[in-house]
């Protein structure tokens, strides 16, 4: 029998009337011939709840402890769905990750997924069993100790799931019914998009469009997985949500797929640092150690052997970021006249791999900018990316007139 | 080192500073010398919660789903008890049942342990762990699926670490100081034991003093596990709690060691049946298909070939012990002229090894009770006790009047 696996998000799952929805679902799945697999969170707060236990308990934690708590509200909602779905007499029992074994690296809070055995699920199947509901977030690592995979590790663990048993699809229940060329929140006009190439999706994960674990989309991408998003509260028909797939099968397309942007970011510049071999190193190096997410850099024209070094981090890390370079310069690592924060920026985005064939792309995007009147103050670009840094305030302006400019309310012709 | 095992029941770690406190009874022993295995519950009205989804969803539920569920509330306690005393710099680990693994019979929601290895957590305590943290009331079953032992299954839990280990004592840690000679609530003058033998704790057990699983005691008696029974609410010296030990360990007793009452019975009196071979059987086999738990029988003497045969059983078990028997009539099993159901008394017992040795309690029992007018409906007597059936609105005359009788108020000499 084919095999496809159902991922069930906590909202999904937050309350025993939602399982139950949830198990009519897969019943329909099953109906049609699949063997299913069904990955689910905890019932949504469940984690929020044990984090906060063990936070208070101990604020620097042994994280396999950490561990041994919060992967405990995914082992409750596997059984109560394999208990639902018998009570809809389909044949079904609930697997924790141990019990797979589902095997990860020790980096407990944050691994990552080794080997998924399939002989028992497999077994099982044989035997007649039609679902296998699966905890997900945990595997246990090298020691047997339990491991989780870090917040959205649900998602990765569908995946995983579903390259492991060559999975038809892979199908992602959460609270939005798909992938939208952007936030319908801040446009209106946003729409949501039938299809979605991994490479796309990948640069909107981690430009801040929560709706996918980055490292389930890479994931996919590796094994070719084709995943899709869909809502757990509509009725969806074969084409619901959005499906995140191979560039290949992705016919039609436009330049741009969406426009992501990211609220709270600074622009931090150092002004006149001497411009020698190394120097990026020499400050990027205690960025780093620090703990400042750095994301883009832009290096300044050199004059007379001095230049301007500028990068932009999230707000919260600027005094991090303050720190770490002041104490550089007291260790004569750097030298430099002044460090300039500017805490009110945002990064607005453009993504899409049509860019790669389309040319003109970024200087519409600029064009499109300047007639809003909205100034650039740093651009980074990648082989299916523009990125620009502007002032918070026209964030939602930009992000309109770019998803104006690029026809994104249109479905690709 | 000597090991102690200690555990800790949901009141006992119901809150993060009640754990807290657990963990600070936990590093005073482990100052005093021994390595601890600390077995801990689910907090207070977590299992509640879960066994309640359970129903709810599945009201003849699969019992293997059953005990994934609702073993996860001890599998928290377990890692934030870890992480507590590693707070306080106390080498510590959590395991869960099957890390252990502890080994039971497949009986699902009502498992018998089979086997606790004791390897890997002698190992850890070899490397200098001082503090092992165990998941009480859960094991694995021949299938690797989890299982869980019933309702207070956690003491059972502690008393077989306590015998795989060879420990020294094994501490139970709950909401009252200790066992007394009779119910504090209805009789003032109840006295704390400071020692009870295992015999009187399993009567006083299995009579409705609701302190110990049972089973715990059986398993205590049998590896000869010295038990304690002490408040976690309360500051403890070395003699506080009562001491649950062989009865060659208490020197000075009293010849009965409590009183014990059981309020919702039920009496039954099938009149004028056929007095045959194979009587008892045609009329307890029905009873116990149907779940009815017979706890005291009388049978009246033969006269003409015919006799009455009274049982007693749970006042909620009434209803199905008629259908029961009705069943078995027209069945053409058992004739009778009449079954009368009493649904107004209780059972009274008095419970001793002492009485062994010394004559006339029986006597001493009912003319007490004579002293205040209570008709005596039933009596059942074993080596160490004598129960009672009476009217329950004398139960706690009865209780008072037999306490006093006995004079279990002061300790013995």
């Amino acid at each position: 029998m084919p095999v496809l696996v159902m991922k069930f998000g906590g909202t999904s799952v937050a309350t025993l009337d939602r399982i139950r929805r949830a198990a009519k679902r897969v019943g329909r799945e099953v109906a049609n011939g699949y063997d299913v697999i069904v990955i689910v969170s905890a019932m949504a707060g469940e984690t929020n709840k044990l984090v906060g236990f063990v936070s208070e308990t101990s604020p620097f934690f042994d994280a396999r402890e950490y561990d041994a708590v919060v992967s405990s509200g995914e082992n409750v909602t596997a059984g109560l769905m394999a208990l639902t779905l018998q009570e809809m007499d389909i044949p079904a029992r609930s697997w924790q990750g141990w019990q797979v074994p589902l095997r990860t690296t020790d980096a407990h809070a944050a691994a990552r997924i080794e080997e998924i055995p399939t002989a028992n699920i497999n077994a099982k199947f044989a035997e007649g069993m039609k679902v296998a509901v699966v905890a997900g977030f945990q595997g246990i690592g090298p020691d047997n100790r339990i491991t989780t995979l870090g917040r959205g590790g649900s998602d990765t663990t569908a995946v995983a799931f579903a390259a492991a048993f060559g999975a038809e699809r892979c199908d992602i229940y959460t609270d939005v019914d798909g992938v939208y060329t952007t936030d319908p929140r801040i446009c209106g006009k946003a729409r949501k998009l039938e299809k979605i190439a991994f490479e796309e999706m990948l640069e909107l994960a981690s430009l801040g469009a929560k709706v996918l674990q980055t490292r389930s989309v890479e994931l996919a991408m590796r094994y070719k997985v084709r995943l899709r998003v869909l809502s757990s509260f509509e009725d969806n028909n074969e084409t619901a949500g959005t499906l995140v797939c191979d560039e290949e099968d992705i016919v039609e397309q436009n330049a741009v797929a969406g426009v992501a942007y990211s609220r709270d970011e600074a622009k931090m510049t150092l002004i006149s640092v001497a411009d020698r071999p190394g120097i990026a190193a020499a400050i990027f190096g205690p960025l780093a150690e620090a703990g400042v997410n750095v994301d883009m850099i832009v290096q300044n024209i050199s004059e007379e052997g001095r230049t301007d070094m500028t990068f932009s981090c999230p707000v919260d890390h600027v005094k991090r970021a303050q720190r770490a370079m002041e104490e550089a310069a007291a260790a004569g690592h750097i030298n430099y006249k002044e460090l300039i924060a500017d805490t009110d920026v945002c990064k607005v985005s453009i993504v899409g791999i049509g860019m790669r064939s389309h040319a003109g792309v970024a200087a519409k995007m600029f064009g499109s900018l300047r007639d809003e009147g909205i100034n650039i103050k740093v651009i980074t670009t990648s082989e299916i990316k523009v990125s620009v840094l502007i002032d918070r305030k026209y964030m939602e302006l930009a992000v309109q007139a770019l998803h104006d400019a690029f026809g994104l309310d249109r479905a690709p012709a």
